[in-house]
């Protein structure tokens, strides 16, 4: 149930937007380090992929289907070709993109709790491959270009997405209907995201002096 | 006999303990690099299990223990919240903290060796798992902070769990009791550690000017 | 039949070629960075090894063969040996170590792609992770030295694997004898490769200033 849930339209659609906007933030990373044209590729799709490859293979379900799946390759790329040729027109888009990063976020964090717990993982496990769905290409992106990575530092972005993963965790035990849980899940952690950005609201930093 | 061995609650006891002190050293990361309370709750888990993840995904014992099992994460939490709040303390502490550094590299690297050999790895691959058990989650520290990992700066520190794990490979190959395995590997890696950390033993580094 | 050609002595021979010359390159970039004798080492595993390990991980050939098999673990140490206690003649040995790293190029990404579609992965999979196993292991190798990956900055390098590996696609898909896919994908990629560098050609940047 949670397979077919996880493969039906709307999510799959969802899920390809996701690929794309951080594909796109992942190709705007490379170009900002002017890395050539295939440089930006590699960015694009790591950015848009490694998060949901790595729960793949965490929980067995090889190939990955970022890899297996063509479209996932095919998304990626085009986000990446788009950015190299127009990156001006990307930094125009930095709100619609910060949105739409949230709206990515929260999907993969939904759509990665659930395919974990399709795959029996526990309620706290499967909380956490969410998240590091969500999170683990931007993480990577920024190793990749020698950052510490963004997600250390943003306002409230993992966090979010664990806060969205638990309520798919909690909602599914209740036996809510999948799409609710789905759009629970979503809908908390798009709302945690975009308030913290507005607000600036970020997580405490220890206490402690510079180095 | 080795699952057995491995599941007991002596080395259970242990590898918890081992897991908590690592974690201890990921959080200081983190704090010491500004990171907020999410990243340095990431740096904890991701020091204390990433070796011990890596492995399991190496051997295809998925899903790994450290994300299946909530105790590996309860116990990272833990030390990263302790660490986060109490900075000023972990800093007394650096000099306990190495030795139980050194007990817990011990222990992750014959733990590690222990869980290959019972995945039926052969005498060159179950040592090098076990000690990339030992070291790999303080060498993804190092990477997601942006510094070249320690461990290639360090005092004798990888050898030193390769030299337990391998003890552990031979001691197996003589029919030694498990016990009697698990401890002298142990104890090789332990001493060989806090004896070059007493006396400042280094690697030979090759005789180049620098760049 | 795959399986065959991947195992026969020939490709046998070249992969661990391949293996040493990628060793040398990860030895020379420990050597650089002033790394101890263990971290040349691990940079020389890394290097030759990290591409082709992260292949069989996500085609789920695990343990993987450069793991399971310890002839690549000897490879790597002797290369890594050499590097370490005569860095100088590496240095002589540039341009030779320009041409077999070429070779060693075409040689992974030929076996990668076999490999992969031995284990059933697609069209557009399979090429993926051939240019992933040739390019896998340089890019970690500088990641773990804390460099923005070479393979990023380079001539053409990444592209000439996958040519390589897409050759290697279409001549099974046309029925060609397994030989002749080898040898033309490897000399494809090889070809490109040693022209690219010839010439200095380069791939596109995107065209926006500094930062």
């Amino acid at each position: 149930m949670n397979q077919h849930l996880v493969a039906g339209t709307f999510l799959h659609v969802l899920d390809l937007v996701g690929t794309f906007v951080f594909a796109l933030s992942g190709a705007a990373a490379g170009v900002k380090h002017r890395l050539d044209l295939f440089g930006v590729l590699v960015l694009s799709f790591v950015a848009a992929n490694f998060g949901g490859i790595t729960r793949d293979v965490l929980i067995g379900a090889v190939p990955p289907a970022a890899i297996a799946d063509w479209r996932y390759v095919a998304v990626s790329v085009l986000a990446g070709v788009i950015t190299f040729r127009q990156p001006v027109v990307i930094e125009r888009l930095r709100s619609p993109v910060l949105m739409l990063d949230a709206a990515g976020l929260s999907l993969f964090a939904v759509a990665g709790t659930l395919k974990a717990q399709a795959f029996h993982l526990g309620p706290v496990a499967a909380p956490l491959l969410g998240m590091l769905t969500g999170i683990g290409g931007g993480l990577v992106r920024d190793v990749l270009v020698s950052d510490v990575p963004a997600v250390f530092r943003a306002e409230i972005y993992a966090l979010a997405a664990l806060a969205g993963s638990m309520v798919v965790v909690i909602g599914e035990s209740l036996n809510w209907p999948n799409w609710l849980v789905a759009v629970a899940g979503a809908v908390l952690c798009f709302g945690l995201r975009m308030v913290s950005i507005r607000r600036g609201w970020r997580l405490p930093v220890a206490g402690t002096p510079d180095r």
